[in-house]
């Protein structure tokens, strides 16, 4: 998307052919910077300390960070250890292992020595198919949010819910829960979405509303916790968000305080959508609340708050006296029973093994 | 309540017996400093900018405040003028007008020469009617408490989940959610509490948490998203918060996301209790959603948060960038299906006008 007039990617190969790019989400939104990842370290640092999330992006970036570390060698036993590092930076998003895994199994096949070229070409195409199934799926979710345009007589904005950020930021273009809202505003259908803010880390408030803002999309940051009282008054049409893993049986793992939403979403009978490229489907799993592992992130992230101040400097303070303990659980999950649709680049379908299946016949018969 | 070895209440007279003194609440976690109100100024200000808050202290605050304009004159219109003057400082607690009411209605009977000594009577006997009130509540929470100490076998700490802060800072003592948990302590039953961090102003993070610190009651802060995860997960126990206002049906206002709370208790089968004296009842509202006004409050208190530096300073940050608009309703309302009783100083009911009227019979009949 752009920024400014330039387009960007989230990554994208350096000049040289063999570095790789990205922007430094952590600097967002007041600092648009530029980072070069140089080997495995650089690839591993920048996901785990969030230079890069989002779970398609994650993925994307695991491909590029084994391609970067099978320059100090490529036997079969590299592969294995390049996976198992990047496996363990992040346990939730299952992007992340679905990348590893998919280069694993297609460079294991190839010869040694072609095996760094292969990899490029692999992770290359593994970014092009994320663009390609997110552009695809915002088309099928403009559709949904077009209907509703039409319900409410063609006379309002449409009112969109989003909870964190399943932006562009957060895959290699377009997004996820926000590809269908770009789509939308370039068929003309005007929206106004619902940014939460996203405690703790504010991606909502430092991400998301700095892409609806490039983009020139109406919305509103609000806290985690308005967004029930702005459902029971009407002023939500329907909530789109994001996902880092979606069960078989279409339980929804996503940002800690989405089955909140959820939850409201179905008090207030708003329809509750969740919009995944096909990769983001665990198909091992079936019971998201009793399987998918939830990361517990350090208890920084919530006692200590970035801003700018009025001075123009970036800072860190502490909302506590220091010694307050604090617990962080970086993800929820969304039980199927509270999940309207699941908009995918096939289409959107029910969030049950049934609604999958029909979509990717070929993952519901393993 | 003690702050290191001190008594304190959040609002008490000067020592020249006319001036009134509270804590800055704005100020804490980091500052405990003492402010004094010496006109009806001081008083709007210190409710408006949230100096007290909480319903309770605001309805203290708005009695002195009466009590302050006096000296001014006190003839029936200036009782008119002093009432609506404080009546609009802030639209949703109910205790404000109660207070406010009670004030003139009692003063307007009496000679006018005698109704600045009157006010200061009055406006003591509500503090500690207060006081007594909450203290009550607290032993009847605290049975609450007990009971789900004896069914899980005396043998771990109860996991009670409250939101925003309504302890002893948001009553003149004691507290309305935190008397139980304050009543247990003194009782040896061990209690763990979740604090919700409570955007946009952080009441949890900044009050609860430190009222709970100075106690050593143990708890953890958490982010407002989190709080249906742990329930999910089996951590949380019962949940307690305060109101703000309370419909003769049972309706609860609350600080914004409360609502949310209450919908993932009564989705995961996990008792959801409001705390409240008598006088935070509005007898002449039956439906919260439709009826209670709505507080909505400057974006700013969204975009902008206050906290203390590594370096010591304290420093408001803005967490988005400059052009982002934000919307900020302070409050909302959880309808009575989803509370399964209301603590009050009579003791434990259910939230509806059958239940309120079993305990307040003298107003179930006007």
């Amino acid at each position: 998307m752009k920024v400014g007039n330039i387009s960007y990617r989230t990554i994208w190969l350096a000049a040289d052919g063999r570095k790789v790019e990205i922007i430094d989400q952590t600097r967002l939104p007041h600092e648009f910077e530029i980072v070069t990842l140089s080997d495995l370290n650089d690839a591993v640092y920048a996901i785990k300390e969030m230079q890069v999330r989002g779970a398609p992006l994650i993925g994307a970036t695991a491909a590029y960070g084994f391609c970067l570390s099978l320059a100090g060698g490529s036997d079969d036993s590299q592969l294995v250890n390049i996976g198992n590092v990047l496996k363990k930076c992040r346990p939730t998003a299952v992007n992340l292992r679905w990348a590893v895994d998919r280069m694993y199994h297609y460079l294991v096949k190839i010869p040694t020595e072609q095996r760094l070229d292969a990899a490029y070409a692999e992770a290359a195409r593994i970014c092009e198919e994320d663009v390609l199934a997110n552009e695809n799926l915002g088309r099928h979710g403009m559709e949904l949010i077009q209907a509703i345009w039409e319900e409410k007589g063609r006379k309002s904005p449409v009112n969109i819910l989003t909870h964190c950020n399943a932006g562009w930021l957060a895959t290699v273009d377009w997004g996820t829960a926000l590809a269908p809202v770009f789509k939308a505003t370039e068929a003309g259908i005007p929206v106004h979405v619902w940014v939460d803010e996203t405690r703790p880390r504010n991606q909502g408030a430092s991400l998301t509303a700095w892409e609806l803002s490039s983009y020139g999309i109406a919305h509103h940051l609000i806290c985690d916790n308005s967004g029930g009282h702005l459902m029971q008054h009407g002023q939500v049409d329907m909530c789109i968000v994001g996902t880092d893993r979606t069960t078989a049986s279409g339980d929804v793992c996503n940002k800690i305080g989405t089955y909140l939403k959820a939850l409201a979403a179905k008090d207030n009978d708003i329809p509750f959508y969740v919009a995944l490229p096909g990769a983001t489907i665990d198909w091992t799993m079936d019971d998201g609340l009793k399987d998918i592992p939830i990361e517990e992130r350090i208890a920084d992230e919530v006692t200590w708050i970035q801003g700018k101040t009025a001075t123009g400097s970036i800072e860190r303070v502490c909302i506590v006296t220091e010694d307050t303990p604090a617990a962080n659980p970086a993800f929820d999950v969304t039980p199927s029973r509270l999940v309207t649709g699941l908009i995918t680049e096939r289409g959107v379908c029910a969030a049950s093994r049934e609604g999958l299946t029909r979509l990717y016949p070929e993952q519901g018969q393993l």
